[in-house]
């Protein structure tokens, strides 16, 4: 398979939906119909939904009754820009009796048909297809929104299957498990743990919200024993006020984290709380996580923060992944295992998508010399683990010195005061660029006087790390996030350009 | 791929070897070096040897101290009948300290290489092999003589390496198991457990002889989480004196069995011990087990016979299995999933073997239709189960009815003298055919008194089974048994045959 080739997809089938029964359902249902599953993230807004439906071109689209004028909505987007052209998709609207009753009968009078009524309709001798070939696309996600625009990831069965089957594996999930959908299901398809509870035959808790409190409970109530949430996840749940949470916890909790690096002091926390945190890493490019922090054995005597420290690493290959490495962006070669030289991390495998859905310019690039190219940067240790440094384009560099956005931040996670901090680079007259912390502050915090907390926050990242990576700046406020929690560093990175350069007289 | 083709494979490497490391070793050395790994059932004798290496043309010989003179023998008779031809294989011979020196000095004398001495002389450097192509062979073990020439099963990576993936998952092995080998790796590459124990990071022992002592102190030991055995394993363990054993035992320890289906008393008293046994199913043309009897939580709050005859089930398909089946022998069609008609167990998938070593005839045969024709009779419970019945040859038919001889000997283990039983068809002047039964008694029974025992046998058979299932001879003496601790019935039907047919007069 090449993964170079113009990609298109037979039969689309969309999916805008937070994590209800339907959602898993759909995870099956199509791909049995011989159709591919595009799952849409729930809030995107409606031209960047309107777009993706489009270049998707998705024949049927389920919604959810919550979300039904938003679909709506890009679909008479799609129907203004079309010139003529538009085919109104077949419109299913899924109902849920914990919702307002209003958008359901807004939605059935608008002509969309019934989720359940739509399934009874169907044949229940229906001989359901088995991909002809393997490489077959199951499943297509767009990529959401810290580029411009949207690109359409095509996963096929062989990787989701692999990917299904290494999830449990590297996770210690065995047969029966209980798993909480903190995680949406429009992510990445869940990172494969969709099809990973069917293969163990476990049990499926759906949380349409996500909050520390529907998390505790859940807990309690139905025995969860693992879930997976985005370092801010584990960020709300150790935060959380004593009334929401059920402590000491009934049994271990297993806590799979990925995205960036968690902070060592929220993984220290979960610990102690008594949730037994994984940390992985991937992409939607790659099934989701691809890469585990294997916990060593003789990890087990170390003093907390360098377990933490130890457990912020993003480790070594699934055993569904083929290939990982850490090349040079200038030579295309392996770095050494120093923990120090900075390179590119690559992948190859079978858990690797087959591209960017009409993109075949991005996938040349993106799958140069036989690798896909994640865009992250990062280091391999001596024992071959690897460690996340930064994003391509999220390292400041400074005064020609690279300055890894991503260890501030676990730095100024260890303040009392901070809830979240995120670093991005700003224009420095000096230095080229310099570090420009954007903060949030822990509730119960004084917030009278800025001016005293940034110096504060200063000074103890001054004992902390070297003097050119202290930020030279500190905003407070709300961070902006993407529908998975992700920190939406190019909104920040935004926010600084306004900001303007800092000044030489500021030294 | 066809498994129709004409195998060949192009390098094969035997090895000669009790459950050893270099046994182990032998499993990633051997094809990462690029050929195919040949292990070889140490309990053959030198002739049926002799043919299975000349047969797999195999270049080279790893042959255990212990073993040496075994396969001097069988390369001696490769020379007398190859009218000049024989080239004589590179011969390495592995040292055990735990073994006789004079064995070691001797094999040296006469030649052969010292294991360590052999790898020493490797290039550390050498570039690992992997298979250019998935379908490409890995392994061939002959099958153990229940037929009279051995068949070499070939077995493929891409099975291999699903069959790995599977063992884990239907059996809650998780990250750093502590596996014990009981079941010899020269079986069907130890069911795949090999490569299962290094995708999981776990650790391996050895044991070069199953005893209930070596199993109960591996356990105390080395912390052992799980091993495999058959039924006679299992038989051994719960019926070893008091002095052999460790009880209770310090943690729950899983046992996975296979073969025949295990008799529910042995499967009840090993629960009462503390052991969790998990029942399977599968060839060595399916890679070992493929089948398991999956436990359903509610059949926990049933009485532990129910438990136990429910759990005798081979059960559904392994994840790596594509298709089970039971079809009727007549019409090819499916069976009624009714728990009564019988049929043969059929399989297709990734974890069916390629095919037996240039035999293109009874792949032909084998393969009809697109199924693997595991010649094992069962039927289809209405939960989808398959329960065996009988071995196709096994099936004992008198009077025109089909008795289970597995279902008699299930019947005959509930009787308190008996340790093993095995039923076959003795010819029978009346009925065509009759069950005859041999038996092991327990250690301690009385058995001066022969007659009175068979018939006190016969006696409790009745109360269990319709009357023509009840055998009408009882004979008592040790059961023959293959290397992995099969009873060989085509040895007893054999002997059930010098003992002429049930006379009338019987009556």
């Amino acid at each position: 398979m090449s993964h170079t080739q113009m990609l298109y997809v037979c039969m689309n089938v969309a999916i805008i939906a937070p994590n209800v029964p339907a959602l898993y359902e759909a995870h099956f249902g199509i791909p049995m119909s011989g159709a591919v599953l595009n799952t849409v993230n729930i809030r995107l807004n409606a031209s960047t939904i309107a777009f993706l439906l489009g270049h998707s071109k998705s024949a049927v689209v389920f919604v959810d009754q919550e979300f039904f004028t938003l679909a709506e909505d890009a679909l008479k987007i799609m129907k203004e820009k079309s010139q003529g052209n538009f085919k109104h998709p077949l419109l299913i609207v899924i109902a849920d009796e914990s919702c307002d009753p209003k958008a359901l009968r807004y939605a059935l009078g608008k002509g969309a048909i019934e989720y359940e009524k739509f399934l009874e309709s169907g044949d229940p001798e229906f001989a359901w297809k088995p991909p002809q070939d393997e490489w077959q696309s199951i499943a297509l996600g767009y990529t959401s929104g810290t580029t411009a625009s949207p690109k359409g990831v095509v996963l096929h069965h062989r990787g989701a299957y692999l990917m299904s089957l290494s999830n449990p594996l590297i996770w210690g999930m065995t047969e029966g498990a209980v798993y909480l959908w903190t995680l949406p299901m429009f992510h990445c398809n869940g990172w494969c743990f969709t099809w990973s509870l069917a293969a163990l035959c476990g049990t499926n808790i759906c949380l349409r919200q996500v909050t520390a409190k529907g998390v505790y409970s859940a807990i309690a109530k139905y025995g969860v024993t693992h879930f997976c949430g985005a370092p801010v996840v584990l960020n709300t749940i150790v935060n959380a006020p004593p009334e929401d949470t059920i402590l000491p916890l009934p049994h271990v909790v297993r806590v799979m984290t990925a995205g960036a690096a968690p902070p060592p002091a929220v993984l220290s926390a979960m610990s102690q709380k008594g949730f037994r945190v994984t940390h992985t890493y991937g992409l939607s490019e790659t099934y989701g996580p691809s890469t585990v922090c294997a916990w060593k054995p003789e990890w087990d005597s170390l003093p907390p923060e360098t377990q933490a420290r130890l457990n912020s690493r993003q480790g070594v290959r699934y055993i569904g992944l083929e290939g990982l490495d850490v090349i040079s962006t200038k030579t295309g070669q392996p770095v050494p295992a120093d923990g120090k030289t900075i390179g590119e991390i690559v992948m190859r495998g079978n858990v690797v998508m087959k591209g960017y859905l009409k993109n075949p310019k991005v996938n040349e690039e993106t799958f140069a010399n036989g690798w896909f190219h994640s865009g992250d940067l990062g280091v391999k240790h001596s024992d071959g683990y690897i460690e996340i440094k930064d994003r391509s384009k999220d390292i400041i560099i400074s005064g020609g010195e690279n300055i890894s956005s991503v260890e501030v931040e676990n730095s100024m996670y260890l303040h009392a005061a901070i809830l979240e901090a995120s670093v991005v680079a700003r224009a420095d007259e000096r230095w080229g660029e310099s570090p420009c912390a954007f903060v949030t502050l822990k509730p119960g915090v004084d917030k009278s006087d800025e001016q005293r907390l940034a110096e504060d926050i200063m000074k103890f990242c001054r004992s902390k790390m070297p003097a050119y990576w202290v930020p030279k700046s500190v905003v407070f406020g709300p961070l902006p996030k993407t529908a998975t929690g992700k920190i939406q560093k190019h909104v920040l990175r935004a926010k600084a350009k306004e900001l303007g350069p800092v000044k030489l007289s500021k030294l």
